[in-house]
């Protein structure tokens, strides 16, 4: 099915990080070096701002140390962008750019905003008769990219939370003299996805353990049942511990936190569930102590506590995109499709990127238990496989040795470009 | 120099938990099984208040592997406490418990408070005659004890830190887009030992790696001096990476954020720095974004992320604990010394409860650089070593596996105790 196609690669990182998304980086140059159709393999720095601007580097001139450090270093050594690409000519940019540098085959690393930009990337070429391939790699700790099984960088977010939650826990356990309620806010601006994950911390058969109440998105928060619940923990345990996603809600819909909580300052706390449930409890149960934890962007570059599976998961993502596109494919993205079996395997797959664009993947109800408040076998059965293993990153004097590009720049062929 | 005495070991745990307060445990129990004075080795359940009310465990019940697992198990096994013994009853009362239970060596693990405690139990029992020996082990995040060189706890929670840090900046360093300032807050309610700990996250002859900012309670915190400091970092940097103690103090010696709840000991909470920070920034700055990470009680359970030369030294201190009352010693608390010698070593000494009772440690001034937001050599020199070697956690499942004691309990002997 393939048509001999020959040129150059342009892969590119896009979003927030995670731990595991210079992993696909690695996965994506060690391919391909395997194929002799490709001749040059460039990264654009900061996703499309870097083809824009024509900032490119030459990845396969970064020694062989590095491209093997990618696998145990957090964040996104090429830089990444939130930036969206508004106009038509932007897009007209894009091509230009492409055409320049003989940009064949184009990886793109990233959420829904970034499959969509990919794809019409890819449209535009077809449009203009530039034959070019365009191939997804999914990235997110999210976990809402729609047809896939779980997206790298879920794994590692989640182990890590739930190895922070089962430390906590003991740490509040030890403390018997209080009653503490202990809150621990995670990322997750539109699904509970991250929060759910803390589950795990709790040991097989005691669902008593920590984390006690996990506050979803999906559920619309109501002052009154928190309290209850939370009174309902600390009479048959000594503390109660509480996970919340960033983004919960209400019945009305509105974000929690938004409205309720201040600062010194008078204003809106940004992301302040933790402290918003923090001062119920405090004004609502006289005597108990509440205490928040916020992980903020330490969740998602926890490279250090990153799931095994993830990280070999995401280099595989990489490694299949440049196969997807050698093979002839175009306009997909990389998907992880679990086995049917009763032990854990995992292949990749393809799925369109307009699929991808316009999906987002809920945490299904059903793997909510009936309480509102915690996750039931159905979701301890699909996130487990994904905690497994650890990833051992070379350290060096006390601390993670992370690698940095030496980021050798590929000589511009066009003018600048107003953004 | 020692007298024969046999009888009953009792150790309890004090204070705030470390990642490390369980393996002086371990060293207490294995090293209490090696001496035939010793008959029974016995537990205290949540520190003094275990004392007062008989809650007294049998330690020596305990598999072996629980007591191996103790090295990696954060939180504090035994439970702790911040109870005060308030009257002189209560100290009768101790000395009656240790006599009906035939206590001769009683070993207690804290910070200064727990200490002191120790002191006012033993001089009472000199008082009465009563043949007890009393032996201090050093445990504090804080690191704010006299007389020792370090104190068990520390080293894993600066490791923590300084891995969190570099991790966080790979992920600020990768949005290149935004000027973003990133605060983290991080313990210490007296002393900047903890924030300055954070400095260890920057590469050898880096000077411009994260940590750009790490504000101390030592160096009194002006709002226009920050802005400016954050302005001079952004305009060099992408992002500013701030870490900030909980016990920022102003030039009047007020806490920036203190709220008006002490805790038992007339402790400030504290709490809030980094919104505080957050506010300011965003207030001054229009246009930059703030973002903040608040590690909480995560950083002193950070088990997974400990540091191997700390868990070995709290074992140590565990061990030589028992040692130096088997060898007739009393009154005293076990103190890590630093080899004088250009590679790190370190042995353990004896200070004098009453000096760590009433003496606090503070972070050399001269250990801070000009610039008020950043360490010298001299205190890398110091730190470094502390961090070495990573503690090997055993995993089970995708996550730490901890262990929890059996706690077969002792027959009480006395009547209950009204506190």
């Amino acid at each position: 099915m393939s048509e001999e196609l020959v040129g150059n690669v342009l892969v590119g990182q896009s979003g927030g990080p995670t731990a595991v998304i210079n992993a696909s980086l690695a996965g994506v140059i060690a391919e391909a070096l395997n194929h002799a159709e490709i001749e040059e393999i460039y990264g654009t720095l900061n996703g499309v701002l870097g083809i824009l601007q024509e900032d490119f580097i030459d990845l396969a001139a970064e020694s062989q140390q590095t491209i093997r450090g990618l696998k145990f270093t957090p964040g996104a050594a090429l830089g990444t962008c939130r930036y969206k690409l508004k106009k038509q000519a932007d897009y007209e940019r894009v091509l230009e750019v492409f055409k320049a540098h003989n940009i064949r085959f184009f990886f793109y690393a990233g959420g829904n905003d970034s499959q969509d930009t990919a794809d019409k990337i890819s449209k535009l070429a077809q449009e203009q008769g530039y034959n070019l391939r365009v191939i997804g790699i999914p990235k997110t700790i999210d976990n809402d990219l729609p047809t896939i099984d779980h997206c790298p960088g879920y794994g590692s977010v989640i182990k890590y939370i739930a190895t922070t939650i089962r430390e906590i826990a003991c740490d509040n356990e030890a403390m018997g003299q209080h009653d503490l309620v202990q809150i621990v806010e995670v990322m997750g601006r539109n699904a509970g996805w991250i929060a759910a994950g803390a589950a795990l911390a709790k040991r097989k058969d005691c669902p008593h353990d920590a984390p006690h109440i996990i506050l979803l998105p999906e559920v619309a928060f109501a002052a009154e049942k928190f309290i209850a619940d939370v009174q309902r923990v600390l009479k048959r345990e000594k503390s109660c511990l509480v996970v919340v996603g960033e983004g919960l809600i209400d019945a009305d819909g509105n974000y929690v936190s938004a409205a309720e909580a201040t600062d010194s300052f008078g204003h809106a706390q940004l992301g302040g569930a933790a402290d918003y449930l923090q001062g119920l409890v405090e004004q609502n149960l006289p005597g108990i102590k509440a205490r928040t934890v916020k992980l903020g962007m330490a969740q998602r570059a926890a490279v250090h506590a990153a799931s095994k599976t993830d990280t070999d998961e995401a280099y595989l993502a990489g490694q299949a995109a440049v196969k997807a596109a050698i093979a002839g494919e175009t306009d997909v993205m990389i998907t992880l499709l679990r086995g049917d079996h009763d032990h854990y395997t995992v292949e990749t797959g393809l799925a369109p990127l307009s699929e991808i664009a316009n999906g987002v993947k809920k945490l299904p109800r059903e793997w909510i238990s009936e309480d509102g408040i915690s996750m039931n076998q159905q979701f301890l059965r699909y996130a487990l496989p994904l905690i497994q293993g650890e990833t051992v990153v070379p350290y060096d004097n006390g601390l993670p040795a992370f690698v940095k590009l030496d980021k050798n720049r590929i000589e511009k062929r066009l003018g600048g470009y107003a953004l």
